[in-house]
C-alpha cells in the first residue's frame, strides 16, 4: 500500500518496487490529485485499489484508465483505503494530512515505512503507543532517522550523543540582509536532495531539521540535550552516534532516497539495486558547526519540543500554512520567521491528551496564522 | 600485563591505565631495553614482575630502582614472563619477536589486546585456532582493525565490502623519481599518527596496510577480494563496511591510539577519558582512490597473502630487516622495493604446517635478505 504515490518519495518507492517485482504486489495506490502520474502507475503496477483525495480528479481518473481497479474518492475514500489490510504500508502523504490515515492504517498493516515527519512531530507519543498496542513496526524512511535506525542496531549502554547532519539547504550561504528578497525559486534549488516543495523550504529554514530532532527523540528515546546538528553539505553521512569513549559511528550512502526506502520496505534484508559511493573518484566531506542565530525557526522548534504541550502541533500547522503562502509569493521569506515567532509567543499552552486534541490545535493554528499572514500580504 | 611497555603503544596504554587506576592492577611490565622509561614506569605502577629482554640493560635496571620487583632477564626471562597469569595482556612488542610470547601467553590470559600485526601476518591461522582452543579473546588494538571489530558487531549476512583507510604515509605526494633520495627522517614525518619507526616506514610503503588487509581477513573471515583501501589523509575514519544495498558504516575518532587501546582493554565497557572529534570547528575529510602503481610493496603483500604458503612469513621478516637497513642509512628507500621484490620472486614456496615452520622461514628469510642487502650497501 502506498499512501502518496505521486510525490517524490512515492515515485522513488515505485522505482524500488519496479526492481523487486517478485517480492511485492502493489495492493493499493493513493494520491492527492496528480491523476496523470497516478494513471500511468496504475497501468504499470495494477493495484486492486486506488484512492484519489481530490474528488473532481477522482472522477476524471475513471475516464483515463482502462484497467479494472476500484477507485475510492475524497476523504471518505481515504478513510476506506486506510482500512485495507497489507503487509507493508509506505506512508508518504505530505504534511499533517498523513496523521489520520496513518493512525488508522497502523491497525491494518504489519509494517509502516514512514516518510512523514509531521505526524510524529504533532502526535509522536500517541503514534508509538498505538503502534506498540497493535504490534506494528514503524521504520523511518527519512534518511537521517533511517541512518540512526541502522546505527542503533549496535546500540550499547554507552551512548553519549546523536548527531544529525544538515546540508543547510539552499540558503546556507545567504547573509541575513539578503534573505528578505529571497524568492521561492531560490529556496527550491536544494544543493543535494530533490524533494517536495514544502520540505525544501523547511530545509532552508531548518524547520525540517528541528522536526528530525523530534523524530529522533521519539524513535530512539534520546533526550533532546543529547541531539546535535552538524552542517554537512554533501548529504553523504546522514547521521552519527557518539559513544562515551568518543568513538563515533556514521551511516553513509549517496543522497538517493531509494536506498532508505528499500531498507524500510525490506528490512532486515538488504537488496543490491543501487549505486553506492564511488570510491574510484576523489571526494571530500565537509563538517561545520551550526550557526544557530542563522536559523531562528530551528531554535523555536527545539524550544517547542521541550515544552511537551500543544506547541509542536501548532508550529507544524503554522509552518505548513506559512510555507504555502511563501511558495505562492504572498509573503516574503523573512515573514516565515515573523509569523512563526508571533504564533510561538501567543499560543495558549495546553496539554495534548488525545489524538483529537492534535487535530483541534492543528485547525486552531491554521485559522490563527492565516489571520496573521493576511496582515503581512 | 604489558608486553612492550616502553614503545609508543605501551606508553599510550599506561596513559589509559593511569586514568583508570581503580580498574587495573599492573601485574607485569616488559621492555626490550629502554630501562630509563621502564624504571619510571615501575616506580609509578608498582608491578610485581618486570622483564628486560636485553640482559645487559636488565643488570643495570637493578641498580636504578628502589622498588621491590622481580626482574626477569633475556629470552628465558621473556619466556617465564609469558607464563604469568593475568586477566588482560597487552601485546605491544614490535615485530615478529612478539609471536612466541603471544603464543605462550594466550594460554595464561583471558584476553589479549593485540597491537602486533606481524604475528598475525606470519601465523594468523595458528594464533586464532590456538586462542579458540584456550577460549582466549583476541581484541585488535590497531585502529583500523579495531574499527572493524566495532563495526562487525552490527554484522548481518549482507556484508558486501570492507574498506580500510590509509593516510598514505609521509611520501604520498612524492613523485616516483624523487623517492631514491628519500632519507629516513623524511619517512618518519608521518602526517597524522605518531608511531614506532618501523611502522612509520611501513606506512610510507603501505606494507603496513597490506598487513592490515591480512589481519582483516583473519579476524573477520572476509575474502581478500572484498577488502579495499581508500586514501584518507586525516586518519579520522579508520574503516568502513559496506552492505549489499550500498549503505556504509564508518567508525571515526581522532587519531589517538588511547581510544582503541582503552576499548580493547575494557570492552564491552566504554570509558570517557578522551577528546572526541571537535564538531565546534569546521573540518574536512578527504577520500582518494589508491594509485596501486605507487605502492609496489602493497601489491606484493597482497599477492603473498593469496598464496597461503610461507610467503607472508618470509616477506614480514624481509621487511623488518630491510627497513632496519634503511633506517640505519645503509640502503636507499627504493632498495626496499628491490630487495622485497627480489625475495618474493626467489623464495621456495612451501606450506606452513606448524608454528615452528613460521620461525624456520622467518630465520631463513633474514639470512637470505641480508646477503642480498649487502650487495646493495
Amino acid at each position: 500500500m502506498i499512501f502518496g504515490s505521486t510525490g517524490s518519495v512515492g515515485k522513488s518507492a515505485l522505482d524500488v518496487l519496479r526492481a523487486q517485482r517478485k517480492q511485492f504486489k502493489v495492493h493499493g495506490l493513493c494520491a492527492y490529485r496528480d491523476i496523470k502520474t497516478l494513471s500511468s502507475q496504475i497501468e504499470e503496477f495494477l493495484p486492486k485499489y486506488v484512492c484519489v483525495v481530490d474528488e473532481g480528479q477522482a472522477q476524471r481518473l475513471k475516464e483515463r484508465i482502462n484497467t479494472k481497479v476500484k477507485i475510492l474518492k475524497g476523504s471518505p475514500g481515504l478513510e476506506e483505503f486506510s482500512h485495507l489490510e497489507s503487509d507493508v504500508s509506505l506512508m508518504a502523504i505530505s504534511g499533517i494530512s498523513c496523521l489520520k490515515p496513518l493512525f488508522t492504517n497502523i491497525q491494518y498493516t504489519k509494517r509502516v515505512a514512514l516518510a512523514n515527519k509531521e505526524s510524529i512531530v504533532a502526535a509522536g507519543d500517541f503514534l508509538f503507543s498505538h503502534a506498540k498496542r497493535h504490534t506494528t513496526e514503524i521504520i523511518p524512511v527519512d534518511s537521517e532517522i533511517n541512518a540512526l535506525f541502522q546505527l542503533f542496531k549496535m546500540k550499547d549502554d554507552h551512548l553519549h550523543k546523536v548527531y544529525l547532519t544538515a546540508s543547510g539547504g539552499a540558503l546556507s550561504n545567504c547573509r541575513k540582509k539578503s534573505l528578505k528578497n529571497i524568492q521561492a525559486k531560490d529556496v527550491l534549488a536544494h544543493p543535494t536532495w530533490r524533494m517536495g516543495r514544502r520540505i525544501t523550504v523547511d530545509s532552508a529554514t531548518l524547520v525540517n531539521k528541528g522536526f528530525e530532532v523530534v523524530e529522533t527523540h521519539h524513535f530512539f528515546d534520546v533526550p533532546y540535550e543529547n541531539i546535535d546538528i552538524i552542517l554537512h553539505r554533501q548529504s553523504m553521512i546522514h547521521a552519527l552516534v557518539e559513544f562515551k569513549d568518543k568513538t563515533l559511528f556514521a551511516c553513509l550512502y549517496p543522497p538517493d532516497m531509494r536506498i532508505p526506502i528499500s531498507f524500510a520496505l525490506r528490512y532486515p534484508l538488504r537488496v543490491p539495486h543501487f549505486q553506492g559511493i564511488d570510491f574510484t573518484k576523489e571526494f571530500f566531506l565537509s563538517f561545520k558547526p551550526l550557526n544557530h542565530a542563522q536559523y531562528p525557526l530551528f531554535q523555536i522548534v527545539g524550544e517547542a519540543a521541550k515544552r511537551k504541550d500543544n506547541a509542536l502541533a501548532i508550529l507544524n500547522a503554522c509552518d505548513e500554512v506559512a510555507v504555502d503562502y511563501f511558495l505562492k509569493g504572498k509573503i516574503k521569506f523573512t515573514d516565515l520567521y515573523r509569523a512563526m515567532g508571533y504564533m510561538f509567543e501567543h499560543y495558549p499552552s495546553k496539554k495534548i491528551k488525545s489524538i483529537e486534541d492534535v487535530f483541534y490545535w492543528d485547525n486552531w493554528a491554521r485559522e490563527k496564522i492565516q489571520q496573521y499572514l493576511k496582515t503581512l500580504c
